[in-house]
C-alpha cells in the first residue's frame, strides 16, 4: 500500500465558498491560483461559485487548464522568453495574461501574434521577483518600452507579498499588508491615465483581511486546502485543512516511543515547520466517521527521508497504534504535497487526478 | 520551457564502474539501491557490470523493476503488512527479499505463498528503523518467532547507517563505520549457526572506505549521480555529479545581483545544505562543450518557492547572464530531484524516463 492523499471535498467547498464570498463582499474579482491543486476536476468546483478567471505558475499548467476549458488565465511568473511559442499557441483559444518586470524581456515578445494583456510585477518587500514599488522610473520605462509592441496591453499591477509567510505575528503581517496598500495605491494613482487594476493576494492576507482597499482582484491559491503552515500563521484552523495523507505503519520502536510510517519526502515534500525548536513535517489527525478530526494530543512527523516517515515521542498514540494500522497526517505545505502525489482520494473513495508529467 | 534534468551518461557509467570495482576488489556482492534513479533504462546500465540483484524502497518500485526484468530484489523498508498481496504476486516471478524488525509483523506474513528471504534490520545508531544492535534478545526473539513460518528464511542482517550523512568530519564518519563493524561483526559471530550475511552501505561510507571487513554485500544508491550533499561530505568531487538541471532565466534584479530562474521546489525539492550559515538549494555549473563544468566562482540557488528559484549575490554571473539564457544547476539531493523530474535528457539529447505515477 502506498501513501494516499485523502481529500475532504466538503471542507474544500467551504474554503472556496468563504473566499469567493469575501471577494464578492468587497466587490473584487477573484482569480484563484490553481498551482495548489493542479487538477482539472477540482478546478471545475470553482465554476459553481462563478469563477471564470484563474492564475497559474507555468505555461505547462496554463496548457492543462486551457485544455480543461478555462478561457482566462494569468501565468504569474515573469515571462520566460523561451515560452513565446506556447504563449502564441494558447492565445489562439484563451486569453493568456503574463507578468513583466524587465524591459529586456520585451525583445522575445516581438513575435507575439495576439493581443496579450500584461501586468507589471511589483515588489513591495518580498524580494523574489518584481520591480521595487519605489522604483517608479523603472516601472515607467517598462510600460513606455512595451508601447512599441502594439499587441502588448498594460493592464495593471501584480503583487505577491510572499513575505507574509514569514510572519507569525499578525501585526507584522498587517504591516506588510499596509505597506502594499500604500505602495500599490500610490502606483495606481500615479499611473491613473492607464486605468490600471491591482492584483494581490497571498492566502495568509486574503484569509485574515476583511477590507482590501486599493486592490481589484484577489489571487490566492493555498486556501482551498490550507495546511499546517497556515494554522501556525493563524490564518486558518486545523479543522479547515482539507487534505491528509493516509500512511501505513510498519515500525514501532519503544525506546523513543517512535513509529515508522511509509510516507517520506517523495510524498510530503521536505518542507518543514519549527515546533519547539525542531523541524516537523506533518501532524497526526485521528480517524473519525467523517474522515478525520483534530485530536487534543499533538503528534508530529519528526523525521523524513525519501520514503520513511518517523514520529518520535508519540505518547498514547504509540500504545494505541499497531503495525499494519494507517495514520492520517496533515501536511506542512499542501501545494508541495499535492504536486508530489498528483492524485487525491475523496472520503467516499473517488479518485481525482491532477496534471500528469 | 520547463526545467530539464540533464544526465551525463559518461559520468554515471564511471560512477557505476568505480563502485562495482570496489565491491569486486573486496569480494563483496553488490546490490545497488535503485531508488535514486527510478529508471528501467538506467537500471539496465548496471547489467553490463554484472549486477544481478538490486535494492528498492517500496513495492511500487519492486513491481516496476520486476517488470523490467530484475529477478532478485530487496525491498529495504520494514515490511508493511498491507503489502502481503503484492509480495505474493511479485514472488511468482522474482526473488523478493524483505526486511523485518518486529515480531508483530509476522502475523501478516502467515499468508505468504512462496519462500521469502528476510533480513533483520539492525540499528547501529541512526535511529530511523531496525532493532538496536545491542538488543540481542529482541533479535533472537524475532528470528525464533519467524521460525514458525516455514516460508520465511532468515538470511542475515541489513544496516543503513544513515547518520553518516550528518557528519562533515571524516573522523566522525569513521567512528560510525567502526561501530557498525563491531556491532554487525559481533552479531554475525553470535548467530553464526545461521550463516548470516551482512548487507551494508550508504554512499558516504561506500565511497570513502576501502576495506569492508565483516560486510558481505553493499547497497548504496546515490553514488550513481552524487550531488552537492556528497560533495560537502567529501565523498565525491563536484566533477563526479552526473545530473544538472537546465533552467531558463527570466528575471534580473540589480539591487542584490539577483537572478530568477524557472526551477523551484517542485523540480529540485526543498532539500537544502547550509553554506556560510544560510540554506542553499543548488549550485550553478557552467556550460561547456561536454555538458557542464565546475566554475571557480561559486553561485548558489539561495531561495526556492514552488516554481521560482532565486540566486542572490551572483557576482560576475549576474553581468554575464541575460533574460532568456539557461543556467545549469547541480542539485543538493539528486534522489529527491530525480524523483520529482521523472525523466532525464542525456547530453546527446536522448530522453530517458523513470517510473511514472
Amino acid at each position: 500500500m502506498m501513501p494516499i492523499l485523502l481529500l475532504d471535498q466538503e471542507k474544500c467547498l467551504k474554503n472556496i465558498e468563504r473566499m469567493t464570498r469575501k471577494a464578492q463582499a468587497n466587490r473584487l474579482s477573484f482569480r484563484p491560483h490553481f498551482k495548489t491543486h493542479q487538477s482539472a476536476e477540482i478546478g471545475n468546483w470553482f465554476r459553481d461559485f462563478g469563477v471564470l478567471s484563474i492564475t497559474v505558475s507555468s505555461f505547462r499548467l496554463a496548457r492543462y487548464f486551457v485544455e480543461s476549458g478555462w478561457a482566462d488565465i494569468l501565468v504569474a511568473f515573469p515571462f520566460i522568453p523561451q515560452d513565446i511559442r506556447e504563449l502564441n499557441a494558447l492565445s489562439k483559444t484563451a486569453r493568456i495574461s503574463i507578468l513583466l518586470d524587465n524591459p529586456e524581456t520585451l525583445a522575445s515578445l516581438e513575435s507575439l501574434e495576439d493581443h496579450t494583456p500584461y501586468y507589471v510585477d511589483i515588489d513591495t518587500g518580498y524580494g523574489r521577483t518584481g520591480i521595487k514599488a519605489e522604483n517608479r522610473g523603472a516601472i515607467e520605462e517598462l510600460i513606455s518600452a512595451s508601447g512599441a509592441n502594439p499587441r502588448l496591453r498594460f493592464k495593471g499591477f501584480y503583487c505577491h507579498a510572499g513575505h507574509s509567510y514569514k510572519c507569525t505575528d499578525p501585526m507584522e503581517r498587517l504591516a506588510i499588508y499596509e505597506k502594499a496598500v500604500v505602495d500599490l495605491g500610490s502606483l495606481k494613482e500615479h499611473f491613473a491615465a492607464y486605468e490600471p487594476i491591482v492584483l494581490y493576494g497571498d492566502t495568509p492576507t486574503c484569509s485574515t483581511r476583511d477590507n482590501f482597499k486599493v486592490f481589484d482582484e484577489l489571487t490566492p491559491g493555498n486556501f482551498i486546502f490550507y495546511d499546517l503552515t497556515q494554522v501556525m500563521l493563524g490564518t486558518c484552523s486545523a479543522e479547515d485543512i482539507a487534505v491528509a495523507m493516509l500512511c501505513p505503519v510498519s515500525g514501532k520502536y519503544p525506546d523513543k516511543k517512535q513509529l515508522l510510517i511509509h510516507g517520506g519526502g517523495i510524498h510530503f515534500s521536505k518542507e518543514s515547520l519549527q515546533v519547539k525548536g525542531a523541524p516537523v513535517f506533518g501532524r497526526v489527525a485521528s480517524n473519525s466517521e467523517k474522515g478525520w478530526e483534530i485530536p487534543g494530543e499533538e503528534n508530529f512527523l519528526t523525521g523524513l527521508s525519501q520514503e520513511h516517515g518517523v514520529l518520535e515521542q508519540c505518547g498514547s498514540l504509540f500504545e494505541k497504534t499497531g503495525i499494519g494500522d494507517n495514520l492520517m497526517i496533515l501536511p506542512v505545505h499542501s501545494c508541495m504535497t499535492a504536486n508530489l502525489m498528483k492524485a487525491y482520494r475523496t472520503l467516499d473513495g473517488k479518485i481525482i487526478t491532477g496534471i500528469s508529467l
